[in-house]
């Protein structure tokens, strides 16, 4: 059997695509006090990724997709190698169903109308928390293009595990043209004291200038949270102005305040310079950090953690 | 030393083959209880490869082959990495020098003769204990093509290891036609109590059916094991029908029969539409389980252990 | 975020090469004891690779490079996967700056100058204590093309890690021409209690004659040794004989010397057949061993190393 795999794969040699960032930047983060250090995620999670699209006939595509995420300045991989993303599907005019582990569509909402994203120091889901990103054991559908409109479902098996882990039904729809981007997700994770959380996303491209905003809501049990994020685009020239302001409010151990600002300039369209100042004002006994803070650098309860950065994201 | 190898590398590029298998299937496993899950190898375990081969001149070829397990519905990878197979080969008219670390020759004898082969939810090795699958420090060599007979011998160093996964010594002969594959192989594995195996495979393809047998033996010390199975695939359409059962013999905690059928709808040559029922009925106090089977799943003590999956398998 | 990268990361994917190398030699150690061995590292250390240019115009790089060592005998990877480099670059007529990890020039040094190279059985590196190898966190500047000179500094963040693998200062220079090589590094490793590590080399090749020598101080404080390494390459036909002697003189429990002489015979640019003899000979308390000694194969104090190899380098 492995023998006639073995064959089959070299046929299908062409392929398969290489591709990855690496994204490293030099970080001085400030909370009880200040560290300097070397990051991984600028702009982008540094990563190496393999994927294929089979072209089967009659519209019919079958596709996988791995990605690992990788930390340059100490050459370590992901506790789960390929966690980032690891899928296959079956796309033709019924739309996609896709099968493996990705990040809930919640969770890509919330990234994709946030001027930094995810992983980035300032990134608004650092002001989140209750929050789940990316599920183990997912079958997702797509649907087929619908116009401007596009919508998916997730469930994910449990497995036996009634944490906010295992089981999930999350779904998300949208509306999307050149200019205007309106999305809507809605989730519930666990079993035993679930997990539930909206989100709603709009955009607007003007141009040399861009608006992004997101609202989401955080329920389990007592436990709740609202966050909005409010950021905009401009272009300067061979560069960009980026600006993001985001509000969490809950109970007092969770009210925070985030601002960041940051300019970008592309060398190439693969490659990009980049320079952030971030801040979190922590409120109460909030202790929201930026990504990276660690020990001597995390801030005190109600305190706060600023920090900035230069670096250099490169695309393969 | 470095720059140059580097440099080298650099030449051989055109030579580099990625490859690897998709294969992610929803199963329902029950045995104490049921439960669902999402599953990565329903036909073939899930991987990633890179192989080579130089063709060094007047019949020499040098080259290489290294094989990542990788768990889709987690993004996990094996413990250790390149564990599948990670080897250097010498070939040529002499046959072929194999170094590192692979698949034992009785083992890939007994999955060569299944019909869903070493990974599946029902494959053989399910009733199958006391085995040896790959092997570390693994010095092979195998006979150049001797008209319709093959053989290979592999002797593993122990380096100190006296269990069976130490030293071991294994040979495989056979002779394959297009029609007929008759094949033998006898292993012994560890130092101080050892572990022999021996195992006999037979199958006849008659076009649109094939028929596939193997009988194996497994003994160390006072307990043993005799493993036999039979298994058929027929061609319907532009399908396959997979039919496969197995009976182990011994003591009264390793006694067992399994039963699987299976369909597999061909999209392509390289992605294939399967789905699979088997079933394991103990005997006596045995506890053998279907792949997958864990905690609520898992049978009791000369229960049964029963599934069904859907799935899909993707080659690149 | 995600969905732009990706689509950046397919226009690119010409740019990316895959290379490594598979190194697997059956090794004989005697120290206290005899055992038999199969390793990964005979001429140089097995690995996988990626590493791309990106030719951005106006002379100006950017560039990328991630490697994994791994072990062909077991399967395992490196505890941190891309633990040997990975780093992104960019370069122009201002020289290199480099982020990410990799080895310490003092390192790179030393093992430029060793016939055998850093990861070998007999590696001058193997009678070094006090060393560092590589670093993470590492900010590195290469200076531009300056006739035959080279030159670089490197600077790590210690991200309050206090210690030898925290914060460094390593700086290197060298003139080198076909023939000549003349080299000299220096490094500072940690916060509280410095290492201090000074490295010169020097080769001249003849043609089919190459000689290659290195003297190297490592201080931390009272503890101190001094290495020297000498070296010799002959070609002989389509071969090559290696020859290196090396002594480390310090405190009684540090004090050996080291002798190993080789041949390389190459099928082929990427392929190449080896055997090593080496051996340490501890002086007073000493217990240096040859690469790959552990527990019965370890020497006794002030006992000798001694082993042998017959191998295969296959680079791709």
């Amino acid at each position: 059997l492995a023998a006639l795999l073995g064959s089959v794969g070299a046929m299908a040699q062409s392929s398969v695509t290489v591709f990855g960032v690496i994204d490293v930047a030099a970080r001085d983060l400030k909370g009880a006090n200040s560290v300097k250090q070397l990051v991984n995620e600028g702009r982008a999670a540094s990563r190496l990724g393999f994927r294929g699209v089979e072209d089967i006939g009659g519209g019919l595509k079958a596709s996988f997709h791995i990605e690992a995420g990788l930390a340059p300045d100490t050459g370590s991989a992901d506790a789960a190698f390929w966690q980032r993303r690891s899928t296959v599907s079956l796309s033709g005019d019924f739309g996609e169903v896709r099968l493996g582990r990705q990040k809930a569509a919640t969770r890509t909402l919330i990234d994709e109308f946030d001027v930094f994203g995810g992983n980035a120091m300032s990134g608004i889901n650092r002001i989140i928390f209750l929050d789940r990103n990316r599920m183990d054991n997912q079958v997702a559908y797509y649907l087929p293009k619908l116009g401007d409109f596009y919508g998916n479902v997730e469930v994910t098996a449990g497995e036996g595990n009634t944490t906010t882990s295992g089981k999930s039904t999350v779904g998300r729809a949208g509306y999307k043209t050149k200019q205007l981007h309106l999305s809507a997700a809605y989730g519930q994770f666990g079993a035993l004291n679930k997990l539930k959380l909206s989100a709603l996303g709009a955009s607007y491209d003007f141009g040399d200038f861009q608006l992004l905003s997101s609202y989401s809501q955080y329920k389990q049990g007592t436990a709740s949270l609202k966050v909005t994020n409010l950021g905009a685009t401009v272009k300067v020239g061979s560069g960009k102005v980026l600006a993001s302001y985001g509000r969490a409010t809950g109970a007092s151990n969770r009210e925070a305040n985030l601002l960041a600002v940051g300019y970008d300039y592309s060398l190439s369209k693969r490659t990009t310079l980049y320079t952030t100042f971030g801040s979190i004002d922590n409120k109460g006994t909030s202790t929201f950090a930026l990504a990276g803070a660690a020990g001597a650098s995390l801030p005190t309860a109600g305190g706060k953690s600023r920090g900035y950065e230069f670096g250099v994201r490169h695309n393969f």
